[in-house]
């Protein structure tokens, strides 16, 4: 399998409407489930800024777009659809009753994927009849930018539907990584929320402030964690004696006061008043709207960047442009 | 104080050295003390690799070199200096004692920083006669590279060191971080070892290699935190409702299990070869310098399409590329 034929799609939110999209201006013919007014005007503001992504990161032209349908009505989203993305808020049992319900209205052939950040798949797939078919395909925001994608699969996930979703998201320009074990979270939002609840008590303690936060990263490792990761980067730090001379340089100091692992910051409302004020002043002004394009205009330079040296997320785009110019 | 007219280094290696690239590709002569034989070559193949990077950065040409004398004399490497950066190893004992050395050897208007990644500052100075100069000055490797220095002050130092220290790096294409409150690791560090302490719980349960680690950062959140940080990309991922929004979304996650938060992973003999051996593999056969130069031109590559943005560490970039025009 290769990219789907029709993509149905439960949930139209920022994560839904990303994969909205990626599929669409990746060709492919979108049904989109959301009960929700708004959908229709809250996706156009999101392809609107996704086209122009797009725009930018593929001068040479985007390829003819996918037709969109937006609908409340559950059974006619899913009609006709070969694989469906599960984008619905993070509650278990919200989740289940969704996967039940699609076991009624598609055939065991459909592949189903959910976006969920955390929930183990063994948990998700637990009611349905039909449950070899469901992964985790799990995105990143903006997820018509970001080529990341986890895929995970729980125990009565088959083999093949893994392989599937994995040849399913490289079509679409994706990178995909199977995580090994199933494991709560994953591996990206691990190492995420490793760092934000560092970051949390930072604010917190004062020590620092959301922007001062945020330079630390963005003017230093960022740089570095854009391109490398944190493994590769610390084996080139450890200079000519490599990484084993590098955890026996810095392996000690896990055990030092360095961060407060020992505990987790109470969200009170004050700590959540003080860090959305200190965003409101870091973004100077700039709205959510502004700061998105921003963002994007920036994801996709960055890339443009690398995909120059054929590196990290530079060889993802560069072999989907290899592929949409194969199409032509 | 801009750029200084002589700058003495105390130690030579990954970061002295790199500290030294940066200076003499700045235009400031350096004298560096290192007692190591293999001080010379050291250093001549930062500089190479320093060079061929700031070629590709400063596409318009770079200002003409400094002077470079490397000595195995600490007094004949201070003598004349206005400025002295120590990057010794990581013991407080030698720092200290290289400072009651320096306070004999300089007067006290020569401005001394620490490139200590987390010893505190009033640690650091606690012994000297003129204390009052001495602030932490933390780069990031590659530090002929990245922008980010922390600088830090102790009980017993001056506001005009900082502010001195400040004008100081910013002179040489730095962005300076002023932290508020003196605290092991400052600020960058305790980020990373948060993020780093998790990848490796994730390596030794085997839930991930070292590769797929790195995957998930650089396909994904890395490339977000290259420009903006953590806080200002939560905040748009917040999606209309910003902040506040996430944070009522996102806030419980903290209390699942959802890292390790409760343990350091101990640092067997196993898990330092099953991490140095799967880094080995990830390399894929480029060697030490090769990996170093491919990272070095991912770095300008990146800095420099976030220039064109005017954005992040491409506006520190493009206001250091205008200094070097105004001083032609």
């Amino acid at each position: 399998m290769s990219a789907p034929r029709k993509a149905a799609l439960v949930g139209g939110g920022v994560i839904g409407g990303g994969w909205a999209a990626r599929l669409l201006l990746s060709g492919v013919d979108v049904a989109l489930f959301d009960p929700d007014p708004q959908a229709e005007r809250k996706i156009g503001e999101i392809l609107k800024n996704a086209r122009h992504a797009f725009d930018r990161m593929l001068p040479e032209g985007r390829p003819a777009e996918g037709t969109l349908t937006i609908t409340g009505d559950l059974a006619k989203a899913v009609a006709g659809a070969d694989f469906i993305q599960e984008s619905a808020p993070e509650r278990v049992e919200l989740k289940q009753s969704i996967f039940a319900q699609l076991d009624e209205l598609v055939g065991p052939e459909v592949l189903i994927a959910s976006s969920t950040s955390g929930i183990k798949p063994t948990d998700l797939q637990a009611k349905m009849k039909h449950p070899e078919r469901l992964v985790v395909g799990h995105p990143f925001n903006p997820v018509y930018l970001l080529p990341l994608v986890e895929i995970v699969g729980g125990e009565k996930t088959a083999l093949e539907a893994i392989e599937r979703a994995r040849a399913l998201y490289s079509a679409i320009g994706m990178k995909p990584l199977v995580v090994r074990k199933e494991i709560e979270a994953f591996i990206a939002d691990r190492l995420m929320e490793a760092l934000w609840r560092e970051a949390l008590w930072l604010v917190k303690d004062g020590i620092a402030t959301t922007e001062e936060v945020d330079d630390a990263i963005r003017y230093g490792c960022g740089l570095r964690w854009a391109q490398m990761g944190t493994f590769q980067v610390f084996q080139i730090a450890g200079g000519e004696a490599g990484m084993r001379h590098f955890m026996a340089q810095f392996g000690p100091c896990l055990k030092w006061p360095w961060t407060k692992l020992m505990d987790v910051p109470e969200m009170t409302d004050e700590l959540v008043e003080t860090i959305a004020e200190q965003c409101d002043d870091q973004a100077g002004g700039l709205g959510f709207r502004e700061l998105e394009r921003i963002r994007d205009e920036n994801l996709v330079d960055v890339m443009k960047a690398l995909e120059a040296n054929n590196w990290g997320a530079g060889a993802v785009l560069k072999s989907y442009r290899a592929s949409l110019q194969e199409k032509d």
